[in-house]
């Protein structure tokens, strides 16, 4: 599901000198850059992915920073919140029931041909994405906090972007 | 529509020293800061901000870090969707029925004087802030990933803080 | 409320070099953690800790970076708007419309023998985090923005998490 890494340790810092000399290091503030994607088959889903970004700081070798995790589309969501099936049931049902999927005539923008102006309305529900504290190398997470992929619009190839910065 | 910046390479690094020195450099974080002030006519107006906050980027001259883009006052948004005009009216549409401006007296916070409390709710919902990964010196988005100011209580002078913090 | 307070200023950084010598300095970017803790005795209250984290920030030394403050539990929020008792009234009003506490059995989550199940949606909705920018050692505010703790299922000690980078 991994497809593209990017590792930066920061560009030289041309300002420093000593003696005369410009010493060849590499920078100041360590950053990783990862994208997750998807094809969630049904219309909407949500998707635990707080193994994958554990995986991605471990790859990232940042242990005090930031990390941002978002959705790179605008019918999608990134949110934190409890791995229970009956919980992201009660999601649905209660996003459903506040922009409902249809008739889709109850939107304007599906007059562009789209379906899925209730997906760009769930998502901003929803979220577009978390920050997570990077402390001694770990998510800084409480007991129950999970990060999930939140599809509104699926079947077909979606991204995440995992941008962690720190040190 | 800008108003101020602030640049910042950061405080000199006293802990520093080769050879009894103290080079005189500036820095690890590098940060940048401005503040874009929108004056919107309307009562509730959605504006797009992505080219304002590119400029933003290309100021500082920060190319891998994170932006964080927030609305200064409490009855506006920052949000990131997609530039279509359809969508935009599905979302005062439903932001309006979830919210309702009137009757004022529907709201306690009108009691104050005010009659906004509604635009303090739709904020809410539409969101603070943006958080947005920097690489290679660009926004780094999706393909329809597009940042707006959202006015719920316009009529007057507001303002939106661009941070971006990295290297 | 306080518990715990985690200073870094990095870790040694190996790859720098001169004549020879690996000088001993810290590190890069300045990071800082504390934990927030609260037991709310109602259900629902919203409770301001802009002042906490103002003092988070003293301490952390930190002149120029992001602050993230976010709730460690999925029955809490964290967000920032106005500190005025009407407006926290109509927000209080306006969730339990969205997503009334009962009946219980209206949820699938609730089979799990816990009766929070619209604590997890107005949580959602809410919000989980804010990051705020930090400027000149300040928390970078409009004039009117107020950090508050959401709780939306009290009766127990829960946490907020504060976490600072920058330098």
């Amino acid at each position: 599901m991994f497809l593209e890494t990017t590792f930066s340790k920061g560009k030289a810092f041309p300002a420093f000198s000593v003696g005369g000399k410009n010493p060849d290091y590499t920078g100041h503030v360590k950053s990783y850059r990862k994208e997750l994607w998807f094809e969630v088959p049904a219309r909407r889903a949500f998707v635990n992915i707080t193994g994958q970004v554990r995986q991605c700081l471990l790859e990232s070798k940042i242990s005090e920073g930031l990390a941002l995790v978002n959705a790179m589309h605008i019918t999608a969501s990134v949110f934190i919140n409890d791995d229970e099936s009956g919980l992201h049931h009660d999601y649905e049902v209660w996003l459903e029931k506040l922009a409902p999927h249809e008739p889709l005539s109850d939107y304007r923008h599906n007059l562009t041909g789209e379906d899925n102006a209730d997906a760009h309305i769930k998502r901003q529900v929803m979220g577009r994405e978390v920050v997570v504290a990077i402390t001694n190398g770990r998510l800084d997470f409480g007991p129950w906090e999970q990060i999930f992929y939140g599809e509104f619009d699926g079947g077909r190839r979606k991204r995440v972007l995992v941008k962690i910065i720190g040190e």
